[in-house]
C-alpha cells in the first residue's frame, strides 16, 4: 500500500468547510493539513477528542486528518506516527501507547520542523511542546468536593487500579482534599480496593468490605469498569441511594446507572478541550504566534505552556442527557 | 472621578491595531473589548503578560485594555474590577491579590455572563473558569533536572520562603524529581534554609550552611532575591564556579549574575504565555467557539480546561539575551 493510500484509509474524518458561527475564518491557510495520531483508532472516546480538534480547524480555517492503528501495538503505532511525519504535515497530536517507544519518533518529528503536542496519554521525556489531557490529582480533588458535601460525616472506600500512576494521582488528590477540606470524612488503606479496572472484580471485593466495613458511607471508584462493579455490590447490599458513589469515566451504561441511581456520578474527561486547545496550540507553533521570545528555537526553550490540564465534568442525573450520544 | 475616566486613566496601553504577520484576523469584532486587571499595576512582571494578551487580541481582531490599582492593596483592586466588570465587558483576565476576597466579585461577574480567568495568582473557590499560570511543583522539576546533571553526586541546599505554598510546591516537585531520576544527588531537611525572600537574609544563612555543610555541590533558590544572596555566599565562600546555583524569576540584575556566572541559572515563568492564551480562553467562550457541551451552563459546568501550567524556561549564560529589554 502505497504510504498516500494507507494515509487515506485510515482517516475517519477530515474538517468540514463550512464556518458555522458567522465568524470570519482565521485565514485562509487552507494548504495546512495537521494530524491526529491514535492507537485503539475506533473507539468513540478519541472520535470526542477529533471533534474538539475540528472544531478549532473550523474557526482557524485549515484542514485535519484523524488516523491511527486500529490495534493496541506499540509497533504499529509508531509506524503510522512515522508515515503521518514523514509527509511533513502542519502539525501532528498524538496520543502515545508508550511514553519511551515515543520518544524518539516525536523528537525526529520536532527535529524536522513539525509541531508535535500530547494528548490524553503523555510521552513527558520526548521534546512535545505540551500535553494536554486529564490532570489525575486534580480529578480526585473534584471527587472528593462532590462526594464530601453529601457524605458529610463517616467513612468513605475507594476502588481503584491500586498500582497504575493515573489512578495513584486520582487517589491522592481525594484523599488530600478529604482530609484537608472535609475532616470529617474519612479513609484510610483498609478501605481501599485493588478492582484490576474489573467489574467483577470490583462487585466482589466491594461486596466483602461492605460486609468487613458496615459504617461506609461513600465510595469513589477511580475506573470505569470499577464503578459498575461497586454499583452491583452496593445494590446487591440493599444500600442503594444511602451510600453515594462517585466513578470515572462514561459510556450509555454508566449514564444509565446515574440516571437510575444506582450510581450517584462520575467524572467525564475533557476530551473535545484536548482536541480543540491541541489544536490551538500546534497552530499557533506553525504560525508563528508564539512571541513571548520569538527567537525561541535559538534559545533553546519550548514555544507553548508544558501542561494543559484539560479537567472533568461531574455528570450526574441532573445533566446526564448532555453526554448522551445524539 | 467618573467610571469611565477612571477606567482610562489606568490604562496602561491598548492593543495596536495592525496585524504584523500577513495573516487576517479572525473576525472583525471591533466592538468586543477585553481587560486585564492586576495589582501593584506598575511592574514589569504584568507588562509581559499583557504583551500576551495584546498578540492573542491582535489575531483574534479584538480590542484589549491594561487596568489595575497602583498600590498592593486588597480592597482597592476589588473596586477597581468590580469597576470593569460594570462595564460589561467581554471578558477579563484578573491576577488576584488575595483568593478568598475576590470569590464574590469573580463569582458576581461569572453571573453576569462575563467570561473570567484567573492568570499568575488564582481565586481556585471562585467559579472563575480556568487559572493560567505556572504549575509550581513542574517549575521544581525542571529545576531539579538542570541541577542533577551538573551536579551528578553529592548533597544540593534549597533556599527558600519555607512556609509559603507556591515555594513549598517548588521544592516538593526538586525533591522528588531528584529522588526517582537523580539518587546519587540528595538533599534534607537540615540542608535547607528559610530566606524569606531577603538577598541579606539567604547570603546570611547560606554562608553559614556553607561552612556546617562544606561538601554542597549545588544549591537552588526558589525566590529571584533568595538566588542573589546564595550568589554571594558562594562567592563569598571562594566556590563560585564550583557549586552551581540555580535561582527563580529574573531581571535585569539577574541576568548580569548570571552572564557573570555567579549564578549558573534560572527559571523564567511564561507571562506572555499566561496572557495570550488566557486571551484566547475567554475569547473561546465569549464567542461561543466551545462546544464541548454546547449547552454548558445549562449542564452546570466550566467551558474551559480548569488549569494551564505555562511553565518555566532555563535561563542560562547560553540564553539570556533573549530575556533583555529591548
Amino acid at each position: 500500500m502505497k504510504r498516500r493510500d494507507f494515509l487515506k484509509a485510515s482517516a475517519l474524518a477530515t474538517a468540514s468547510a463550512a464556518f458555522p458561527l458567522g465568524l470570519r475564518k482565521a485565514a485562509a491557510q487552507s494548504d495546512q493539513t495537521y494530524f491526529m495520531v491514535t492507537f485503539v483508532s475506533g473507539i468513540d472516546y478519541w472520535k470526542d477528542c477529533f471533534r474538539g480538534m475540528q472544531d478549532a480547524a473550523e474557526f482557524l480555517g485549515v484542514n485535519v486528518e484523524y488516523t491511527g492503528t486500529p490495534e493496541n501495538d506499540i509497533t504499529a503505532e509508531v509506524r503510522v506516527f512515522d508515515e503521518v511525519a514523514s509527509q511533513n504535515p502542519a502539525g501532528i497530536l498524538v496520543t502515545v501507547i508508550n511514553p519511551d517507544a515515543f520518544i524518539e519518533p516525536i523528537n525526529n518529528a520536532i527535529g524536522a520542523g513539525i509541531p508535535v503536542v500530547c494528548f490524553d496519554a503523555d510521552s513527558p521525556m520526548s521534546q512535545r511542546y505540551s500535553f494536554v489531557g486529564t490532570g489525575n490529582y486534580y480529578a480526585g480533588v473534584v471527587a472528593a468536593r462532590y462526594l464530601g458535601p453529601l457524605v458529610g460525616e463517616g467513612k468513605v472506600g475507594i476502588s481503584s487500579v491500586t498500582a497504575q500512576l493515573n489512578h495513584v494521582q486520582r487517589r491522592q488528590g481525594f484523599i488530600d482534599t478529604l482530609a484537608a477540606e472535609f475532616p470529617s470524612v474519612t479513609t484510610s488503606d483498609d478501605l481501599i480496593i485493588d478492582d484490576q479496572n474489573n467489574s467483577t472484580t470490583a462487585a466482589e471485593k466491594m461486596s466483602a468490605l461492605l460486609i468487613a466495613e458496615p459504617d461506609i458511607k461513600g465510595i469513589f471508584a477511580t475506573d470505569a469498569l470499577g464503578a459498575v462493579g461497586v454499583g452491583q455490590a452496593v445494590r446487591e447490599a440493599g444500600l442503594s441511594g444511602q451510600v453515594p458513589i462517585i466513578g470515572f469515566d462514561y459510556d450509555e451504561g454508566t449514564l444509565d446507572l446515574i440516571d437510575s441511581g444506582e450510581l450517584s456520578a462520575t467524572l467525564a474527561q475533557g476530551t473535545w478541550q484536548m482536541g480543540f486547545w491541541g489544536m490551538m496550540m500546534i497552530y499557533a507553533v506553525r504560525n508563528g504566534l508564539i512571541k513571548s521570545v520569538s527567537d525561541w528555537q535559538a534559545a533553546g526553550i519550548s514555544p507553548l505552556p508544558p501542561n494543559v490540564d484539560t479537567g472533568v465534568v461531574v455528570i450526574t442525573a441532573d445533566n446526564s442527557q448532555y453526554w448522551r450520544a445524539s
